[in-house]
């Protein structure tokens, strides 16, 4: 079954995908870190009882039981926090088969519920998630307080529990320096906007996650309705940015540098991946290059360094994962 | 008629080129520098007449009926010098259909007379010179003395006044830092090397000239064995450490990458070609690449800035002779 990030999506030029997150945990139990390994089972234990009442279709991953590639390359997919990738200790996954939809037990909340879908589909997202908080609902007694709602680990997360936030690849934008002044303005719109890959001092690639940093006072469509109505602000700001660029030559001439590059080397590095496919993908948005967007986000995300490791099915040095790397994207592009 | 350079010639994986250049000046007239533009018109005659008289078969340029740019265009494929080119007053040039004779008249002396090949060639390249430097001799009467031998404006050249170089690439020693050691050993030998491409602070691609430093004392026969033994030596260290180099992923990589740029680029600058050429260069010359050295070499010569100007018949400016640069090379690579 293909994954959700190689089936189309609204916006998939500008929008890579969309995710909302619920946390919710059980009346009754402390938060998870209050919790020994026994207790925490057994709170996994209620919650996977739950998910199999109503058939969800989710397949149940014991962190222990998985390599230590193997979960950095949930991490990597996003499925999972790192945090929740680097310590196993009475932690369970749920996960569905195209990883649409995935549920850490145990993380800081008993109950981290996430939807992706791809491209712009905030509704959905939504919808989905909500469905399946309503069937645990009728099994599980959530936390929950008149005043401060659902009550959760982090007070920044109380209220709705939720978090939606769109992955938004913005090379033409970024090209012209108004990623800065972007920053600012959303951030008077109650939400922020930051670089997925790279680390403070450096960022690789020009994709950013936007996301809804109200939780308290808000309901979660208002939240969604102001996320989602931003984000074709910035769609539209980007696709009139990208018009300028790919009309250039010297943008042009950064599309197919990247391509030739990414279809040459002998060895690649994943900031090295991430930079070159970003304008890759910008060529194959626009039309210049006949490649599509979706199999570019799928190399960004099979292609970093544990989910390499797990799909050769051993831990590869460095030299090694950057050859494979290598020999993936040219078989890809070819 | 194909140019010198698009033709085969020995050790050419390594060995560009080999140029053998003799000064001479006439008896009874002061250097060119002394001389005002009616007594240079004079000397130019005197030389003209004699080249003729010998069916030499060159034509000649009046470098005042030149462009800047077919002037500068020349001095890129160094049939003249960039000073020659530079100030066309009282100056003329003879040169033959595939450029490898070129008589430069009233540069620093009344003769410059060069003679390129293809390759290691310099015993071809001497002898051709000195044929023509004795039917030059039956009509004119050289300036010459019995102790300092030939006499010419700069007392380096006296001796001989002969100069040898040959053209090397050299990617795989100067991958491992091998040229400093090289650049000493071979100075204490009386021969020099420099960078062909950059300029003090920058080298651009991994092309050497390594030349003769002494005209007196020593015969032009012993001179150039001399050249060429040494030239022999660094051909067999080259050749051992482009084995190690392009067994390397790393090195396989950088020629795959060059050669990807290249076929790629919408827009290119004179540095990024001679800088990427080299590596593809490197994988033509062992094997790697289907190209052959001959048509990279002269991608290095009519690829220069004036010369394209020369090409397309007009003084384009630097965006549009990048982006030409950049479609002649595709188009080559192809």
């Amino acid at each position: 079954m293909a994954k959700w990030y190689l089936t189309a999506g609204d916006q998939r030029d500008v929008v890579v995908s969309t995710r909302v997150r619920l946390a919710r945990n059980i009346k009754g139990y402390p938060f998870p870190w209050r919790l020994d390994t026994p207790s925490r089972l057994k709170v996994n234990e209620i919650i996977i009882k739950a998910a199999e009442d109503e058939n969800l279709g989710l397949k149940t991953i014991n962190m222990k039981e998985l390599t230590a590639f193997q979960a950095a390359s949930l991490a990597e997919r996003k499925i999972i926090s790192e945090e929740f990738a680097s310590d196993s200790d009475g932690r369970a996954l749920l996960l569905s088969e195209d990883e649409d939809v995935s549920i850490m037990l145990c993380e800081d909340d008993h109950i981290r519920l996430q939807v992706m879908k791809s491209g712009l589909s905030l509704e959905e997202a939504l919808k989905k998630a909500d469905e399946i908080d309503d069937k645990l609902n009728k099994h599980l007694n959530f936390a929950f307080d008149e005043r401060l709602g659902y009550l959760t680990e982090k007070p920044l997360d109380l209220g709705t529990g939720m978090r939606a936030s769109v992955i938004l690849h913005l090379p033409a934008l970024t090209n012209i320096g108004q990623i800065s002044r972007l920053s600012s303005t959303v951030s008077k719109l109650g939400l922020s906007i930051s670089p997925v890959f790279g680390n403070g001092t450096q960022q690789i690639g020009e994709y950013y996650q936007l996301s809804n940093q109200l939780t308290l006072g808000i309901s979660e469509k208002a939240a969604i309705a102001n996320l989602k109505s931003i984000t074709t602000q910035i769609i539209n700001q980007e696709r009139s940015a990208r018009k300028e660029l790919v009309s250039s030559l010297a943008g042009q001439d950064r599309i197919y540098r990247a391509y030739g590059i990414l279809k040459s080397a002998r060895l690649l590095t994943t900031n090295e991946l991430l930079e070159y496919i970003s304008y890759v993908r910008l060529g194959a948005a626009v039309g210049i290059l006949p490649l599509n967007t979706e199999e570019l986000d799928e190399m960004t995300i099979v292609m970093q360094p544990a989910s390499i490791n797990t799909c050769k099915g051993a831990k590869l040095d460095r030299i090694e994962r950057d050859k494979q790397r290598a020999e993936m994207v040219r078989e890809k592009l070819e």
